[in-house]
């Protein structure tokens, strides 16, 4: 921790990270005496009691007086790492895996850190991960995608030949529809990579699903849906509609301007922005055009979502409006009272975000947040929002409202509609309480 | 290569990138004869005749007819790399160092692979690295940024402090201003890795410059420049012009998502969009207003551009508008005429990129090619352009024009102006001449 840095003679090289899910504690433990508060000034000394800025305190810090090694020594040199690595003081930063949620660690889940996460693109080596039966290592070269079903032609690609096909670059979220699952029910996850990890965004690139289309002459008068099937061993296969396909999706070979990740569907994965992560079916293989949906296992028996009145919402798609707060979240904790800049992400499936809201009071207030640019549709967008907490419990909020003029749903609206039954598709407001005793804790409203 | 990989029996995972240098060549060894060519159709149809399009053919591809292994098995689970890394089919898509460019290697450069990338975000494990005395692993709870000079109160922050304050999240550039050096002479480097390499671009979160300087009270009337200093063993100091700094410079530790890394200045660097890469002060430990130019090593002695007349330019910062076709690039092949999409990066210091135009006859006629969005002011842009070569000889270029109406210069009218005694700041259109073998080159003209 980095209050225990102070000491002479204890600095050590942690195991654990610097910005880990305790990064609020950190900070905090880094105390500062009041008579350095009153250094602060500017637009933000009001609210800046908590916050370290003393002056030269030569006297009393080792750390400063003494010049640091790598301020008097050769480093190292380029292309040490012919691919670059995070720092080892990050080394906590990882996927998680959230044990005994799935029966096998084949068929389940790898977490985002969003709670120390930045902007609005995520690491590839962060992206969540949501396997059917394992990731795999493919073979570029004896990869196909074949494109058939009700086409005139039907075709198989090599990646060479996609590759040298037109293709676009875009910025777009994944979520998977399970994100925030447990939350229907009174399972309050602790911390945000648990609530909502399943969530991630990169820039893809690839080529249009409808110039694969045309390519292979489909049947304009019946095609009204594809088939998508992964190559790994549960030969995924999802429904999609013709109209999610011939609006923007892509088959992406790219991800954040090199190739996918092998977790990630290397070397080909489907794009279908603002649809559910299921549907993004990695490892693609086989593009079929039809003109019913195929009720496949995983859109059949999963994925849907059970109704108070015992029916179920099948072949849902579109991934709804929805935004959380990811600092201050759960698990962590402000130790000092004073600013705070919360921060978030916002999505939705049906456009751009147009704004994001903020309450710390549980819903009662809500104060409009900065949204940090450029914001894209079906993309995930940054908000900030200053806070001065004077030690009081707080209930923080955040609600977004798309460009459809949707506007997120507290979780007793949600309820009301689809009861409590459901895994799938839970994109109502998150609270997170702030207690007296600073400890922030995942709570459900209503 | 991609065609030895079709005899049964010989399938080898060759440590070979998939996507190397001769992607174009790997395309065209995947020959296909004739009677297949008659698959093809839709738009693009007409300029694919190199493209690889069969319909099904079990008999005679082993590939195909047997299910790879990784269809028929449990893959691995999931956090099996709680941080993920690209395909081991891709580790040929490294960094590289240009050998004997310097004389040690911790003052030397490592080039992004330019020409295996998409989209507008470079990676940050190949973001090229341009070192002073090497890179270090620093400590983040013992580094420090100083605010001093010409201010009501010096002030010291530490990672915690600055990860408190409000943050923004940009999209940018980043350039050496010795990028494309070698040209200058006749020298003409092979690959466009090394011709245009020292360049990247990431999604940079930190705290606007000017905040911390309001906080620390700097002088309104007298401040006019600010020396940004390093804390690697160079102690690397530069002059950063006020204007700059209070417009939209920024004290960064994110990048991409998550922290910077190591090579890139973890925990701190200077972001001053759209100025030369050296005034990115990595490590950043000090920021100091003045009213006058600090003169400093690298702003005396280096990063000036000598003019014919044998004065020379001091204090250039922004890099002026540029662009480059990445593929094909030089080194590559293309074995087969027909069609081949042109995908290059333009960007511009002074702002964003407003158009690209693409010729294939050494600039006697120019087309407009097409961006991928979001354009951004002093950020990648990605440009394609549809283009079908019938075996002549051909010279690709690209020029662009940016918001401010400036467009890039030929390399005639560069050297007419600054001479060839330059090492930094060339931005002249670069030519890849295709020759009729199908080898592409790099050749100056004019």
């Amino acid at each position: 921790m980095a209050g225990e840095q102070r000491e002479p003679g204890q600095l050590r090289l942690a195991p654990e990270s610097f910005l880990a899910p305790d990064l609020v504690n950190d900070i905090h433990r880094n105390g500062v005496d009041d008579s350095r508060r009153k250094l602060l000034r500017g637009a933000f000394a009001a609210a800046s009691a908590a916050l370290v800025a003393p002056s030269l305190r030569a006297a009393d810090d080792p750390d400063i007086v003494s010049v640091p090694e790598w301020s008097r020594s050769l480093g190292k040199p380029v292309a040490a790492n012919p691919y670059g690595l995070p720092s080892p003081y990050e080394s906590n930063i990882v996927r998680r895996q959230s044990p005994g949620l799935t029966q096998t660690d084949q068929a389940s889940v790898a977490f985002t850190p969003l709670q120390n996460l930045f902007g609005m693109i995520t690491p590839s080596g962060l992206h969540f991960e949501r396997h059917h039966q394992g990731w795999v290592d493919i073979d570029p070269r004896r990869h196909r995608l074949m494109i058939n079903g009700l086409v005139e032609t039907p075709l198989v690609f090599t990646m060479e030949d996609l590759l040298r096909l037109p293709s676009v670059s875009r910025i777009h979220f994944l979520e998977c529809g399970a994100n925030t699952a447990l939350e229907w029910g009174n399972v309050a996850v602790p911390t945000v990579q648990y609530s909502h990890g399943m969530l991630s965004a990169s820039e893809f690139t690839g080529v249009p699903v409808s110039l694969l289309l045309e390519r292979a002459g489909y049947d304009r008068k019946r095609a009204r849906y594809l088939l998508a099937e992964g190559a790994d061993g549960s030969s995924m296969t999802r429904t999609i509609n013709l109209e999610n396909a011939l609006d923007d999706a892509m088959v992406a070979y790219g991800q954040n301007g090199e190739m996918l990740r092998p977790e990630n569907g290397y070397p080909l994965r489907l794009v279908v922005p603002g649809v559910q992560g299921v549907s993004w079916v990695k490892w693609l293989r086989r593009l079929e055009v039809g003109d019913q949906p195929w009720a496949a296992k995983d859109e059949a028996s999963h994925y849907v979502d059970l109704m108070p009145d015992g029916t179920h919402r099948q072949y849902t798609s579109i991934q709804e409006a929805k935004s959380v707060i990811t600092a201050p979240s759960g698990g962590q904790k402000l130790l000092k009272q004073g600013y705070y800049c919360i921060t978030g992400l916002a999505w939705s499936g049906r456009g751009s975000v147009s704004k994001v809201e903020v309450s710390i009071d549980g819903g009662r207030n809500w104060l409009v947040a900065r949204l940090e640019g450029p914001v894209l549709p079906k993309a995930l967008t940054r908000f900030n929002f200053d806070w001065t907490w004077g030690g009081e419990e707080a209930l923080l909020q955040s609600r977004v409202t798309d460009t459809s003029g949707y506007t997120q749903p507290t979780r007793a609206q949600l309820v009301a509609v689809r009861g409590t039954r459901s895994i799938y598709h839970n994109n109502a407001i998150q609270t997170w309480c702030v207690g007296a005793d600073g400890e922030v804790h995942n709570v459900q409203l209503g």
